[in-house]
């Protein structure tokens, strides 16, 4: 029987990193999950390490085959070669030759992808965009990551910053950004945005948003856009109302999408999208309503991501997989 | 000897029509300019038939050559069959079956484009984007066209629409846009908004805006984008100091196209293009100052289109050139 060949994908975000043994049907057959270790450069490349080390060895224990790559999803935009992160808005890369440490430490071929390139490929191999040649992804966390599929193919753009589309500016002058700009959209439509709006609410309508400070012992300043995302699964109408306005600015922000990339899907995935018709209802409607030309043309469909949490790193895998053949 | 095979491009704008004898190096042999005869689709339809007629009747009375297709590039959205214009915001097509329309009347192949993917495809093809595979171009006329170039293919789009970035909006309930819309970048960044820029200013400070006012026979409602471009080109401080604010919008709409397409170049073009540096100077320097990751990454440069107000038909006529091969 000839040994199962797989790859290795680790994508690493503002806050975690996950990482997962990954075949070439896009299947995890083992992960792993880790908080990411503060900001400092070193210490996520030592967790990085760590993640490859203790996948290695169980990929070697289970014999579930052998690995020939890794492939890494960073949250920050990539050179075109895939080895260097030029900058991080949410972690501190940069111009950080990521793919030369690892690879100096590792025994594998390593590939280096922006975190939101590797789930956009995933939903378009294996998920929700499958057959969608010309596929938009905006996957909601902390922030905003965006990558754009076109004739089947990641576009990467010149620099490797194409699909950045959370640090478009929605509003001039406005709220200011991690990145140091003012206005971007994901500080109008992210976990981050809902976790602004809920604490408002607090501040402003304490009655109005007791049920959200039940969720942090009634310290409004540690509501995090988690908590008010799960406040509004639970069905609490304060917190429905909060998705309700960041939805609103994410169908607005869809709309450039639309004009620019002109995708059949738009794709949403990441921690707030797991929301579902709660967001993806209100974004239409404004997506709908806000469409040049709406009635004369046909309009992306917005759909859920169907791969949740893993598509970072399957998508990363895949990625290195096809640097190999 | 063999006879030289040509092709013709016509270029149709909210304003003007123009035709052209276009050989396979680009260069243009012959060509026609009218007025853009009202908005009704039957008169511009006749208009077109017109200056193929004339172009037809010249190529064989100067022995230029065989045309072979005809390649359209129209003010308008285009299905990515390239047959019909689905939504025109400055024309009346509205779903409208051009090639069809136009190929009953002629005994040669047509093909329809936007007239900005046009352009954008003659200065990669022969002009100032030669040799970037990614390239995104911004045609400044009466509105913003625009187009992108990634791998060194024109990028249509899932329905054809990819590159309308005159129609994002970068002003949340701001001006209102010919398309229906409000805050549309064209009403910030184009000919159309010069020309209202000079009008207020004319309101507001008729003595400032003297030699404005002299350009119009002080009727300063007909002031156009172009008495403002010629007035700033000839010295007017009033002017040159409309073209700086509307050079700082066009420069604010091009961080977002760096975001999402991540060009090497921007290419701008157009009517309004011809005020260069007056114009791409200020528009650099708010561009540089707001590119989200400044310092850490490559960024576009900014250039001015090369083939002037030929653009268009060079291009249009390249792209029904490379139907044929």
């Amino acid at each position: 029987m000839t040994e199962r060949q797989l790859t290795l994908g680790i994508d690493i975000g503002g806050t975690k990193i996950a990482g997962g043994l990954v075949d070439d049907s896009g299947s995890v057959l083992d992960c792993v999950r880790r908080q990411t270790p503060g900001h400092a450069v070193d210490a996520v490349e030592d967790a990085i390490v760590g993640v490859v080390e203790e996948l290695t060895g169980r990929a070697s224990a289970g014999s579930y085959g052998r690995i020939i790559a890794v492939g890494i999803g960073a949250a920050g935009w990539v050179s075109t070669d895939r080895s260097t992160v030029l900058f991080s808005p949410h972690l501190a890369w940069r111009s950080t030759p990521l793919r030369d440490h690892l690879a100096q430490r590792m025994s594998l071929p390593v590939w280096v992808d922006n975190d939101a390139n590797a789930a956009a490929w995933a939903e378009y191999r294996f998920g929700a965009a499958r057959g969608h040649d010309t596929t938009a992804c905006v996957t909601l966390g902390t922030g905003i990551g965006g990558a754009v599929i076109s004739a089947g193919r990641l576009q990467r753009g010149a620099f490797g910053v194409a699909g950045e589309w959370g640090h478009t500016r929605v509003v001039p002058d406005g709220r200011r950004c991690v990145c140091g700009n003012r206005g971007c959209w994901e500080q109008y439509a992210s976990g981050r945005a809902l976790a602004r709006a809920g604490q408002e609410l607090i501040e402003v309508a304490p009655a109005a948003a007791s049920a959200l400070l039940a969720t942090v012992d009634q310290d409004g300043p540690r509501l995090t856009g988690a908590d008010v995302t799960a406040a509004a699964l639970a069905g609490d109408p304060a917190a429905i109302e909060l998705v309700r306005e960041v939805g609103t600015w994410l169908g607005e922000g869809m709309v450039t999408i639309a004009m620019i990339v002109d995708p059949s899907v738009i794709v949403v995935g990441g921690g707030v999208g797991v929301l579902g018709e709660l967001l993806l209802g209100p974004a239409g409607e404004r997506f709908t309503a806000a469409l040049p030309g709406r009635g004369y043309r046909p309009a992306a469909a917005i759909i859920e991501a169907s791969l949740g949490a893993d598509a970072g790193m399957i998508g990363a895998a895949d990625l290195a997989r096809t640097k190999l053949s």
